[in-house]
């Protein structure tokens, strides 16, 4: 495997980076809900964290069947048995991307875990 | 703990989310780095593969001696053992994320993973 692997991503509907890149830590999807539209469907996860970044637009989540607003700049984690959807709001597309991670994998990180 | 965290991320220079969102599967940082700036020690890491999305500007990675052009919409993995440093490009500032996690971590995801 080459050290690195770049790939740019633009405006489509939904890109998985997991082949794209060769992850073998995460599988990272980037994604554009037009304004309007919704994940269509409830989900959890058997062993995977999952982590949301809105990067445009807004619109909300609904875990467990709470709404949480959400909106440029925003982060989110949801444990993996948490039941998910995902909403567009009506004026805005949202553009976020979501990474899964199985939960409890990290050992060190940052300067725990740095060479340098 | 909740099923859920959500936090709100401005212009900082950088912020670290592991402790923010009580994540357990992955660090990610949130970075801006000025224009003409760079990151200023070479690293590796012992387990870690990163993953790294330019949000907006541009600048390049140093990726084991080789330049790698970077601008808004890029991604980027990069294994453990390479050596890395980040630049901003004189002109305009190098916003970018970060995701560390543990190289080989990961076991199924997306459908594999999930439960509808």
């Amino acid at each position: 495997m080459n050290n690195f692997n770049k790939i740019s991503v633009a405006g489509e509907a939904r890109t998985e980076l997991h082949d794209l890149l060769n992850l073998t830590g995460a599988e990272v999807s980037v994604n554009a809900l037009p304004a309007g539209a919704s994940v269509p469907f409830v989900h959890s996860h058997k062993e995977n964290e999952e982590i949301y970044a809105v990067l445009e637009g807004e619109g909300y989540a609904e875990i467990d069947g709470e709404n949480v607003a959400l909106k440029a700049g925003d982060w989110l984690r949801v444990s993996a048995s948490a039941r998910r959807r995902f909403f567009a709001s009506t004026e805005k597309a949202l553009k976020y991307i979501c990474i899964q991670v199985k939960a409890n994998s990290l050992g060190g990180y940052t300067m725990s875990d740095a060479i340098v």
